[in-house]
């Protein structure tokens, strides 16, 4: 079986992940055809780089549909009638249900292969895309029974000159563990921002940094979390009984102890102990293992140059810095700046930095 | 009435909060005498130049019981006794009980005044101390009716002079308030992070930012918070009905929609809008209104230098950096960094650091 070539591929939606998968290809010389139902945001796309307007006439070798989960079904069945020999893929946050919608539209399983490249910023639109937006994140695919596997070959060297790293599981494997991840915390945190809409001043006041962490992607785009959550509403609700049932649990023993009863310790203990215990089986950032850094902690003057002078030290005694936090103290000329650098670095900046006459914290 | 003076301060416990408060007396000149029923903790606070050891016999202006909340009360009520002109605190972040029990355990209600400081850290114990922990920050006091007005002023004298902002509240304001911004996310945390103790390593391997800042706090201490949550019990099984509700509507919105029935889509919706309008309603850092900056992304190179050019040339150019995010991307050489500026600052930074070559994203 000869191999299947990756160009043209043929990108349908210019929004955030088409047309950074688009720029992505560019990067390889990979020929990209750029189609938008909205003129405006394909131009604009093609403007950015990300790739040529399609021509109307074109057969590309893939065509990948990034657009909203709730139209990608319907939009793939009229791919698949009007590329008759391309291969089929999708970016689509959910799978099942669009596996199973497209192939009652007529979508032939062996040149459909469902995708979920595991990237996006709080940004959308064209202009919001990057190059590198998936560059070594999983992008999971989820091939069928009947897939043609020079085509499941064909789609994994796409993923890979975009930068992602393959994961293979099933639709319904891929669900479930969105609706764990992903989903599921969405709703979490939407529901628990929803207790502060009508929350007195006094009380919102006082919110703290952990409140902020846990409701901030209760911002995120109403519509686009709308279809999400339908388009998955099954896995989504069987991970909701057993969160809902921990949280009814604990209710529960707090309200026997309010009314008097005995300090349900062993009930509130459990779930800290059952939440510390998930907590620690998260990954760090990008699949890799919890972070293994050290802090150290500056004291600065809150002026423009004073960053600048900490990390130039830092650069000029060859340690990189893993990453910086900045903690402003409202109302007060001074900063604390955290700098967190490998292990057998921390000993040695905090050594430099205090040689410097820097205020470094314990 | 003759003014009472805060000088010297008696803090019982030498854990993180009580030596942090000792520290900021101390910047100050404040006479702080240190007492822990572990001597070696006291020793350590004291080696940190956190205060002097109580000698058992000097009568302290102000006793503060920085002990865990379920030993508040307690020793409160032994303190009262021990210094029978002293005026007396806490900083336990539970109040009405401790208050009901410090009371029934004979406390003069004239001279005890609850507080807590809004301010903590992951880590704990003296060595995690810092003088600046309460700077700027919340610290909320809870006065009762029967409080005397000048030992009112005296705490709140104790509290400007840590470096606090006082504000007052009822103990059971203050126990609603902590319930709904700290405890019951705390619980929440605990309970989604409970979900993946069971979860498949092909589950927790795809988990993004997202879940991490949603769990983060479920790392924190299980003793500390099984005090906390048994100590505000009813506060929090009365917020937890809401947001239990809440979940509940959308599971069963869900659940209809993966049956077979009509998309929920009003329902799912419903709770998207109520989160955004919630978190919107959180005030930024140090109680500011949400951020007002803008971040300007900067690919670089991931090696010593880098940053400390960004950020030498942003010094240079007089903007002063709010906030620095670095993004690594595994196992390729280069990062994102993040730089957040003020909005008048913004685009000047951008031409700044393309003039200087650096490779600005937008």
């Amino acid at each position: 079986v000869a191999e299947r070539g990756i160009s043209p591929v043929l990108i349908i939606g210019s929004g955030l992940i088409g047309t950074s998968l688009g720029l992505s290809l560019r990067r390889v010389g990979t020929d990209v055809l750029l189609d938008d139902r909205d003129e405006a945001k394909r131009d604009e796309a093609v403007a950015m780089g990300a790739g040529r307007p399609w021509d109307g006439s074109t057969q590309p070798q893939i065509v990948i549909l990034a657009v909203p989960p709730s139209e990608v079904a319907k939009r793939i069945a009229e791919a698949a009638q009007q590329f008759p020999d391309a291969t089929l893929t999708d970016v689509a946050s959910v799978k099942s249900r669009i596996v199973q919608e497209a192939l009652a539209a007529g979508v032939p399983a062996e040149r459909y292969i469902g995708g979920h490249p595991m990237a996006g910023r709080e940004l959308s639109g064209p202009s919001a895309a990057r190059a590198d937006l998936v560059d070594d994140r999983l992008w999971i695919l989820t091939p069928l029974e009947h897939t043609d596997p020079t085509r499941l070959t064909q789609i994994k060297e796409l993923v890979r000159t975009c930068g992602g790293v393959v994961r293979e599981m099933s639709p319904a494997q891929h669900d479930q563990a969105v609706a764990l991840v992903s989903h599921v915390p969405q709703v979490v945190a939407s529901a628990l921002a929803a207790q502060l809409r009508d929350a007195g001043e006094d009380q919102v006041v006082i919110a703290g940094q952990g409140l902020r962490d846990m409701t901030r992607i209760a911002a995120s785009n109403v519509d686009l979390w709308s279809d999400i959550l339908l388009g998955n509403a099954g896995p989504i609700s069987d991970a909701l009984v057993g969160l809902t049932g921990t949280l009814d649990e604990t209710r529960k023993a707090l309200a026997a102890t309010a009314a008097g009863g005995p300090a349900n310790r062993d009930a509130v203990q459990e779930v800290l102990l059952a939440g510390r215990d998930g907590q620690a089986r998260i990954p760090g950032k990008h699949g890799a293992q919890a972070s293994p850094y050290v802090e150290v902690a500056v004291m600065v003057e809150d002026k423009p140059g004073q960053l600048a002078q900490l990390v130039v030290a830092a650069g000029e005694a060859g340690i990189n810095l893993e990453d910086v936090r900045i903690e402003h103290v409202l109302g007060r000329p001074s900063g604390l700046i955290e700098l967190a650098v490998r292990p057998e670095n921390g000993a040695r900046l905090e050594a430099v930095l205090r040689s410097l006459g820097f205020d470094v914290r314990t």
